[in-house]
């Protein structure tokens, strides 16, 4: 077997990864959690040949064609399976994201999750969980928390061998929805590498580093414990921990001096201010962000409906009309299919 | 002398007073600095009369009338100078503002501090600049800067005797230029006591606590020493440290749990965002932001022009005609003018 298909979702991380300790291993300053979003998904199909000069991607656009193409990260991630196998085949990698890139999920998480499954059951490696989020955890570190089914943590570790994801709950454990709001379409600016880099440079990093084991003891509990008060004011208190480290994360850009970083749009801060107002009405409903001015809206099953009229609701009052929901359920880790993508 | 009349300027905090020590005296955590603005002021009449059976106050409108009424913080502050002055007589308050409050300028400065001076003038008494700052403090804290000329500095001090402003610079040592953008006419949801309460509720308040006594060591030096650079550095960093202390002061409301406190608007965040793209294409200008969602750009006098521009443009190009602008210079203190006011 040459050729493989491999399904997996973007995670959205409720204590995040922000601050690497190895930057070329990927290896984080913390311990962080997620959960996979089951709505959205990457597909990829790797197929290994001889017939092959170099390596080739194709991203198929939704409802388009999509043309080959090197791609270096890609590329680099096929010699790390490569070399575990003692291959030396070029590959074709075909996939398909099922949701725009560059606007809210994670696109190299699901995407380096699934071509590290497809690339190593083609090349006929038999790797473990564990192997595979490590594996993935070198293409793109928030990658290592796609594999697993479910609401899952991602050990900092302190080497290569030791950092690496694994399952906190399954995915029916806790019926929890994230409502994510896409606001805007438009690239971010600063990637979340250079971001990672500056967080150094905020006053408050050091507060952060002391606070990170008592927030991931407190989350990971109040998840076993299905404690969603604990865990919503856990969450979107780390959410605004993060994003204000960004803000004070002064720094030179080329002669220019920025007082902070800025992932949010006025969109961001208008759903983040009603979220406060939503809770006064008695709505169960908290709020966290990754590096981008999306907003994820984390309630239980029960007060779904009501979340997204809210949303709707305000939206409509405030004419913002191009505003795209998504609801997503805990979801399954990286896995194996059978329906081949295929170049058109 | 039974009457007289002071003017007052509200003023802006560079490094700001957030947190007091003691909450009935108004006094602060820290040494805080400030610039008197020239363009707005407060113009307050007290006459004492023993034809007066109560206090009463009454704030002129602008272009329009005004009723009297009794002001209890108002009379508070009356029975402080009538305490100085051994009387016991009732008086008659008329003060108008140059600009509407709770948009952005502190009313509550220029109001006490003319108040204040006006009051102790209209009661014989012969105060020092210091006595009439600690005074104004008591009335409301950042009153005290009002009350020097030009950009002044509030020593914390440790009692009332000790906490006063006194001058740091006269107003026509540097040219700065505040061009002070009022977005939102709106009222601010959650008072600055209540804000000023909440503050050690952020998890970086400590950080706040450590930095302080640097941070008036190199802003005071920087406005010594002409030195806008430095300055507009130490300038934005503080207004975001403040404002990321408001966005992570988690707190109960009600039976509500709110993550922090907001007084931006997406209009401030445009503005704050925007600043950084006009430094990277060259123009030295800086923001702060009080405890409200007016921006304050500051500017030398040479690029004031060209910062006006600026937010004009950016005005018209997203569509907020709404936006309303004032440019100030370094204004007087609190002083006497014969112009007395007259209720109509």
């Amino acid at each position: 077997m040459s050729k493989a298909t491999a399904i997996a979702h973007p995670n959205l991380a409720f204590l995040k990864y922000w601050g690497k300790r190895d930057s070329t291993l990927n290896i984080p300053i913390n311990n962080s959690i997620s959960m996979n979003l089951d709505a959205v998904q990457t597909v990829t199909t790797v197929e290994f040949n001889a017939a092959f000069a170099n390596d080739e991607v194709v991203v198929l656009e939704q409802g388009g064609g999509g043309r080959a193409r090197f791609d270096q990260r890609v590329s680099k991630h096929l010699d790390r399976l490569r070399s575990r196998a003692g291959s030396s085949l070029r590959a074709r990698v075909i996939t398909r994201n099922s949701f725009p890139a560059g606007t809210g999920f994670a696109s190299s998480a699901s995407g380096f999750a699934a071509l590290t499954m497809a690339g190593s059951a083609a090349l006929g490696l038999d790797l473990s969980e564990r192997e595979l989020s490590i594996l993935s955890r070198m293409g793109s570190g928030s990658a290592s928390r796609s594999i697993p089914d479910g609401i899952v943590e991602w050990l900092a570790g302190d080497s290569s061998d030791t950092s690496y994801a694994r399952q906190l709950v399954p995915p029916d454990y806790w019926q929890l929805i994230d409502v994510a709001v896409l606001v805007s379409a438009e690239e971010k600016k600063v990637s979340s590498s250079e971001g990672h880099e500056l967080a150094m440079n905020s006053p408050f990093w050091p507060v952060r580093l002391e606070a990170l084991p008592g927030k991931y003891v407190r989350m990971s509990q109040a998840i076993h414990d299905r404690d969603f008060i604990t865990f919503g004011r856990e969450l979107e208190s780390e959410a605004m921990m993060m994003h204000t480290i960004m803000m004070t994360s002064a720094h030179m850009d080329g002669d220019a001096w920025r007082s902070g970083i800025y992932y949010w749009t006025g969109d961001t801060l208008a759903l983040v201010q009603a979220v406060q107002e939503w809770r006064a009405a008695g709505l169960q409903v908290y709020f966290t962000l990754d590096a981008g001015p999306t907003v994820h809206l984390i309630c239980l099953e029960t007060d779904r409906e009501a979340v997204v009229s809210a949303v709707n609701m305000l939206a409509e009052q405030s004419g913002r009309a191009h505003w795209s929901l998504t609801v997503n359920r805990p979801g399954l880790g990286a896995r194996l299919t059978d329906a081949h993508l295929e170049a058109r």
